[in-house]
Parts: C-alpha cells; sequence; structure tokens
C-alpha cells in the first residue's frame, strides 16, 4: 500500500498460499471509516430497496458475508432483521464490534453474531449447520477474491458456499462494479451509489490486461483530511478519539479487484444457482435501463425451495 | 517469527519508527491462549496476593496497562474491581473483547473498558483525564519496551505515564524475570509463576550481548499441539471454533526483551516515582529471600499522596 | 521475480528512491544468455545493418550504453570498431567481463572498456570528457526507464546525457519495441528480430492502463531448459560449467518496460537533438512499410556538427 | 545491513536454503577496500610469513578458497605462485577481477584463474580434477560459514573440500579470528594483524548467546570517510572513479560470524586430515605464547603423503 508502484492481488479466500489481507495494515480500514461517508446518509440509498427486497422474501435471519466495519449489517438489525456478519479482515471487523459493544443495550445488537470467516471455508468457519433466509454480500466486495489462475475456481467455491448457507427459497443479494464500464472507459465512475462521501478526494484506476483480457483493476483512493471534525472515527469509544485519531497521517489506500462484466457473473450465479433459480440484476438498484451507466449492478438469486 | 535466525526487538511503545508489534501476526497471540494453560488454575498461584495487596490499599479502579488476551484484568473483574484495559497489540485485544462480549449480562465485564493504547502516549490513548487506585503491568510485559540506545529513554517515558495514571496514595504493581538468574547462567527457568501450561514443550534463551553488555533476551516457545481437545481456543465463540482451529498450524513462536536487572529497574522506579514512594520487591509473589532463584520479581511502589 | 502476482517498475536510473536493480539477483542474467540464442546467428540479422550505418558515418568509437551481457558490443569489436560498454547491472556485466578475458589476446579486446554506469549519471559514471563517433542502446533497453510522474523527465535526462557523448556530426541509434502495436493488440508479437532463440516457449504480455492511459508492459518470459547442452553458459570458462549450471532451476523471468509509442518516442529523440537533426526510423532493420507489422522500431539521430 | 537491530546468520555455503550473501549488496565490499587499508602495509604484515611456509614446501600452485577483492592473491602473484581463487560473493570479486584486468598484462595475472565457487560444492564448482600444493582460507572467512544446527556440519564439509583440493604433503592454511578472546571479554581487540587500516573508526562487538553457549558473533564496523583522497576506489578504472565514488553514502557494513574456539577447531581440522597430519598453530604469525592475546590464530596442517 506504501509503494504505488506495485500491482497486486489480493489475499481473500487464499489463505493456503499465504497472502495478505489487503486490510490488514488497518490504514483502509480507518480511512473506509471517513471514505463511507455519513452511514445514515449512506445506507438511505438503498435502505429502502434492501429492506423492501427481504421483507416481500419474509427474511427475517440475514447473513452478512462481507460486513467490514459492518455499515450494511447495522442497517438491517436497524430494520428488525437478525444479523450474522462475518468478514476476512479483523482490522475491517474490530468497527463492528465496536459498535456492537456501543449499542449492546439494543435487543438486536445483543443478540448479532460477528466472526472472522473466510469465504473460501465458509460453512466450516461460522459451523455451518445454520441456513440463512438471506445471504448479502456487497459494496464491490465479491470482486476482491483472486482469480489467479483466470479459471474463476474461487469464484465458484465462494459461490457454492454462500448458496449452501441460503435456505431453500432462500435469496442471496450480491453485487459488484460496473466493470463493463470500466473496462471499457478505462476509469471508474465518480458517483458511487454506496459512498456520498465528501471525503473522497480522488480514485486512480488502473487496469492489468494480460494477453488482451482484464484480469485486474486497483483502485487509489485518495481521502481528504480536514481537519478535527473530518477525522473523528464514530466507532472509537469517546475516550479513544483523542489519542487515536492522531495515529491517521496516510490519506491513501489502494485495493485491488478482479473485474467481473455482467454477462459472465451472471453465467457464474446461475451455474451455481442452478437453471430453476429466479434472477434479477439491477443498475444502481434501479430496474435496468432506468440509469444509463449504473455504477453498480446487484444481482438478486432466488435458491429453489426443494 | 518464521525465520529463527533474526534476532530482533520489539515494536512496543516506538511507533513513530514504523516498527511492528511482535504480536502483529495473530500466532504469538493464539498459541498465548494455549501457552498460559487452564486460566483459573494460572491465576491462582497469584490470585490471593494481588487482591490482597490492592484490597489492602482499598483499590477500586484499576488500569491493566498491558492487558494482553485480557486474564488479569478477568481475575480482578471477578474479584469485584473496576477494570480499564490496554494493550498495544490488536490481535491480543480480540481475546479479550471476545471475552467481555461473552459475559457482558455480568455488570462488572457490562462496565469493563477495552482500548487500544501506546505507552508512549498513554494518556492521550485513554484520555488521561481520569487516573486510577491502581496501575497494574504484569506478566514481563514491560521488558517488551525497546531500550535501543541503552539510556532507558523509552522505559523513563512509559513509567513516567503510568505514574501520571495513579491517583495520589496510589499503586503501581509492575513485574518482570528475574533477568539477573537469566544473564547470568545463560537460561531462563523452566517454572513460571504465571504460566503452568502442559502445552510449554520448550522455552530456548537467546541473549545478544553487545560490548559486554546484555541488550536483548530471545526466548523462543515450542508448544506442544497434542490434539483437538488441546487446540480449544476458549475465548472463541462456539461457531467459530470448528474452522478457526484447524488454521493452527505454527507451534512456536518467538518474543524478545529487554531485560532489566533488579537493581536498575529498581533505580528506574524510584527515580520516576521520587525519593518519598514506598516500595517493596516480591520473588514469586513471596518475600525477597524465602524463594531461592525466584523467576519473577514483582514490583509495588505507592504514588505519594499530595 | 518470483512472485508473479506483482507488477512493478524497474529501477534503472533511479537509484535515489532505492529502487532494484531488476536484473539483481542474477536468473534474468543468466537466462538472458539462453534466450537470445546462438550469438553469431543473432547477430547476422542486423550486424550488415548496424556495421554499414556505423561505417557510412565513418563512426570508429561506440558507446554501448546498454550493453547487457555484451552481444552488440562482441558484434561491433569483431567489426573493428572501438567500444566503450555500460550498462547498469553488474549481473549482466559479469558476462561481458569474462568474454574480455577470454578474448584478451585479441588487440579490440584487449583495449575494451566496460564500467558500471547509470543514464542519469552518465557523464560522472564514465568520467564524461570523452565523445564518441556513436552511442548505440539497442535490444529494447531504453524503456526499462521508468517514467513513474508520466512526464518522461527520466527520459529527458537520459537521451540528453546519451546526447552529449556523441560528437557533433555523430549518431545514435536507439531502438524500442513497436509499442504500438503491442498497446493495440495486447500482445507481444512472437518473433523476434534479436533473440531467435529456441529456447523462448512463451511470451506474457501484460499491460497496466492507468486512466486510460498505459502506463507499463509487463513480459514475462517462459525459457524451454532442454538438457546439459542447452544450459551451456558460453560465457563460464570451462573449468566452472559444470557446477555452475547446476544452479540454473529457474525458467522464467519478468521484465517490465515503460512503453513509448512511436510519435511521442519521435517528438522526445527531435527536443533533444534539435531541430536540425536527420533523424530516421526503420522497422526490423527495414526501411518504414517494407514490413507490415515491424517487432521493433530503430531510430537514428545525428547530432548537428557545430 | 540497514536495519541495525537485526542479528542474523551469513548465505555462505547454504545456497539450498535461499539465504543471501552477506556481501550481496556490494556496500561491504566497497567500504572493505577502505576497510583494509593501503595493501602493500597491509599485507607486508604477514607477507613473509605465508610466503615463507609455502615456499619451504615447495609450493608452486594455490587455491584461494576466499579470496574476497583479491588482497592476499595479489600478494601471491607477486611472490611468484599461480593461483586459482573462489569466492562465493560476486560483488567482492568484481574487486579482483578488476585488479586482474588492470595487471594483465603480467604473466603471473594472465594466467589467474577466479571463479565464484561454494565451499560446499567446490569440486563441483571448480571441476574439481586438479589438486594444488596449498589451500589458503583467510582474514578470518571461515567463520562466516553458519552453524545452523550446531552440529558443525556445514564446518565439515567445508573442510573436507579443502581437504579434497589439497595435494597429498601439500598444505591448508587457514585463520580464525581469537573467538576464545571475543567470547571471553565480549569485545573484539581494536588491533588487527590484517587490516591496519586508519579508517576504521570503531568495530562493535555482539555476540548471541543461545542456551549459555555462543552461537554468533556480529561485528559492525564503523568506516571514517575523510574526504575525496580516502574514497579513492583503488580498483576502479580511473575513468569511473569520479561517478562511482559518489554513491558513497553509508558508512557501516555488519558483518556475522560463527564463534570457534581454539580447541574445538583444532579437533575439526584433525578429524578431517587424520591423526596423521602435521598440525600446527600461530598467533598472530608469531609461535604461540610469543604474544599475550593474539588477534588471530592461523593453522597449518598437511595433507598426508600416500
Amino acid at each position: 500500500m506504501s509503494d504505488n508502484r506495485i500491482y497486486r492481488t489480493r489475499s481473500l479466500g487464499i489463505p493456503a498460499a499465504g497472502l495478505k489481507d489487503q486490510y490488514s495494515d488497518g490504514t483502509a480500514a480507518h480511512l473506509w471509516e471517513l471514505y463511507i461517508g455519513d452511514k445514515s446518509q449512506r445506507t438511505a440509498v438503498y435502505r429502502k430497496f434492501i429492506t423492501d427486497q427481504l421483507k416481500a422474501r419474509n427474511c427475517i435471519t440475514v447473513l452478512d458475508v462481507a460486513c467490514g466495519t459492518g455499515i450494511d449489517s447495522v442497517m438491517l438489525l436497524e430494520e428488525g432483521f437478525r444479523l450474522t456478519s462475518v468478514d476476512l479482515s479483523d482490522k475491517m471487523l474490530k468497527y463492528a464490534l465496536k459498535t456492537r459493544w456501543k449499542r449492546r443495550k439494543e435487543p438486536a445488537f445483543d443478540a448479532w453474531e460477528i466472526e472472522e470467516a473466510n469465504w473460501m471455508t465458509l460453512m466450516e468457519d461460522i459451523d455451518g449447520k445454520e441456513q440463512f433466509d438471506a445471504v448479502i454480500c456487497l459494496g464491490n466486495s465479491f470482486a476482491h477474491l483472486p482469480n489467479e489462475e483466470c479459471d474463476f475456481a474461487n469464484q465458484r467455491l465462494a459461490l457454492s458456499n454462500f448458496c449452501a448457507m441460503v435456505k431453500p427459497g432462500g435469496v442471496l443479494l450480491i453485487d459488484h462494479r460496473n466493470y463493463d464500464d470500466i473496462l471499457d472507459r478505462g476509469t471508474a465512475p465518480t458517483r458511487n451509489i454506496y459512498y456520498n462521501s465528501e471525503h473522497v478526494e480522488s480514485i486512480i484506476t488502473s487496469v492489468v490486461v494480460t494477453e488482451g483480457t482484464p484480469v485486474l483493476v486497483t483502485l487509489d483512493y485518495v481521502i481528504k483530511l480536514d481537519g478535527d471534525k473530518d477525522l473523528r472515527d464514530d466507532t472509537d469509544s469517546e475516550r479513544a478519539k483523542r489519542g487515536r485519531l492522531q495515529k491517521v497521517t496516510q490519506n491513501k489506500f489502494r485495493l485491488s479487484y478482479f473485474p467481473h462484466r455482467l454477462d459472465s457473473f451472471t453465467s457464474l450465479l446461475r451455474e451455481t444457482f442452478g437453471p430453476e433459480a429466479q434472477h434479477s440484476v439491477y443498475g444502481d438498484f434501479q430496474p435496468l435501463g432506468h440509469i444509463a451507466r449504473p455504477a453498480f449492478y446487484i444481482h438478486l438469486i432466488e435458491k429453489p425451495a426443494r
């Protein structure tokens, strides 16, 4: 992260190979809090969409497989869902755990399960006996999963593990950036449905193209650090604020993604859930076609009832 | 840690220099849980000593500045003290946080404050307004603090920060291994007052001696991993156990210490707390002289009332 | 080189930044000997072109600023030129030095000057008092020079240093791969005018594209190691052969390039040598247009006589 | 070398383990040239001793197995011996190769063989058919060889390879610092029979003692860089001097040694050469006892004639 000349893949899901968690130095996790902006403002954009979709299917239990600092999970807890939230990165989970602690007197938060887990061994990491009404994987998280051999083997295993955690009749919500647009234009759109933060100064897009095929998209985020108020990290307990914040000196982080085109990702999903599965796609939470160049695609796919 | 040919110092307290937390890869934290053995058995050894000392002084609030996975703090919470616990290593704190969460319905644990903090900036990291009846720094933690220039500047700053957190009339409990014995004999005693674990296969002692002066003591711990039962990590929630444990493959870790001789450490303490301060030393929790070659020295020093 | 997931820039010419010589582990240098194939066969392809060009201009003294293992310099020595040869990489120079030693009884080799030098400090590194009838920079070497700020500052400084080493009326020969073709098609041509080796199993092309602009081309070379005969490293002295060769286990290396389009490189050259300078370009040593998609462009630019 | 907090072993002789040549960054090699001081002054100290010993045994061919920058080999070439010189470090050999090139018109230098070689595979690396009248291994080089398992396996293999290169009736000259003295006192003597350089500002000695046994001695050399004259690197050709020298900014290097006590090293030698072998030891080139605390011990051991 400190060496901008290095473009590398991410560790998520490949612990056997000894790769590193992209978030392991804690910089991304901290800046992420600034990046995603005001949380209630952020989730307002899609709170209605997601809760409507889940409530229309009578979902109560939700597994958030990429909870990060917990933003989506908190939103759903506030909407009355019962959450189990996992992430590979303990640096990200620290923020979710702090939020859970601060709000532990609220019954939904008292019942919130949070664990470290790896998509490649998901059932083992969370014991795997229980299934959920819904599994969610949002915020462009899935694209962190490496596709090193260009055969989508990791992707197939992860999706199959997600599917295994969904009850028959339940649903998977999963999204990815509009990589068709990024790859065709060479730059990520500045607009982000998830993150309306005024802190984002710029996002620089790099694409690694091997033998004509895009294999890696790297986004370099530059965050504006305007002053004390903006530096506030609201998951910190009050007493930790002053000291903790002074440690922020870095205003950049780099995240790498394995890009998915809409067509090929749809095929992967259908292959995993079977030909019977109902599948629909939204662009920035609108039906396809409503928005000319959506920044994100959101997939809903139902696991057929037995 | 993976390269046994490297002897290096530890990061604690020198964030400016960009050093790394010795515990940052999580291996030591995990194995530590095995190393220290059965917790109630462990603390039995000195539970009475410490609680007697604190109760005799009417201490209620305690700051544990090296709480690690939380073993001493939990013991004191169970004995009715009010705890604020800090550590530099978030990998160690993960275990303390899990324990707090599991026991949150007990009022003492509900009130337990846990924070990341650095001894060099202790007042800022925990806000510094409050003072405590007692500050404890146990388990040979203080010796992790580097003494790179051999001038004890870090040690003076840390002790002065500890002192600042003690109420007038309060007390600091701080220990260190019997380095006089280690340095004179070249090997650490196998007996450990803190850690009676049957999991310890061996501890190999290395001493770096520069121009005749011992500057670094490195202990290589080898842990026996006997089977499923022994691999149980009891701070994990039940559902995480199966998957998490399979990740344990490493059975060694290395920790480095800057050794303190009894005389010079006593001088440092007196210099910090002033000539009026009451100071006493124990060997393995017994008055000096009761045990021929104690493994640890425990210092109690009172901050003079105004 | 061992981690295929890392795409990085090369050190050449940026010693201040502490970057590493891409050839510093010696693997590339060794495999290079295999890659470029039979040397007399190799140079046959362009020996006539280059010697004709130099002789037509009455050149006698030549500075080879990217001599590597010495292949072009040896060719010119054999043709009667007087050579000074430099390279940044001492791992590459080892091979040139061995060749010079083996052939030291030939007067041209006895007079051959070989030095380490950095293009950024070229005049200082080779003392800079002497000028040469010709400066050559062949084999796609110039594209190793990083262009990190995308402002071609390094390129301008290097070309200006090359120009300073050319006598008024002398000539610079410099080449680069046909990056227009590589960038437009996403793959490097398999045909290589310089390297006809049967040892090349494959070359995998990766392009890093930042905000729509190609900034780095990485070529992964896979070399066939067929057996003892092919493993022969003919610059080794006889007695070293057996032991040395057994150390070859790696059959891959990665080199990174900062791509130059024909137009922009031409502009850089003209800017450096001034509007009076005669400039011509060849495709694979033929006049432009003779070969449909040349693999290399070779530039000749004359420094105006005073 | 840049991180003074790291004490590590050296790679010499363990290429399989992927260890690094301690000299591979070139800093030690360059500073070595300054450290060892004026070469003719240096060798004056022991030139007579070594040449007398070799001539007394009618030695003509000599294998220098740790030639480094070539200082001892050059001394023997000047005395009329026929030299084959090897070293593991190509950064050190660069200086020997330069010297050979500069003096190539002298017949002894024209015949000088120089190769990279590893003591563990010595016969293969130098072909092994020829044997020599004498093998020399001077300048405390042998102590670079790691003894990681503390079983002297590497040492036995290296000595056995040295022995194999000696003709029956020939001799091995090998030295080591007086580690008895260093280990007993904790500091290396400032006096050095080999290196009388005025450039040595200080040598800091560190000893790693594991379970009471000294396993590693680390010497940190600080070199005085007084000005242009002192920076002269006399193996560089004239034209390279100005540029090359400006790159010297580092004035420290660290070398690590596996210490040998006189008794145990003597046993190793006798074990290798057999009970019949004549063995004698000198302290600083004087018979034992003449100098109270010699800095070096020099062993001569003869391989029994068949």
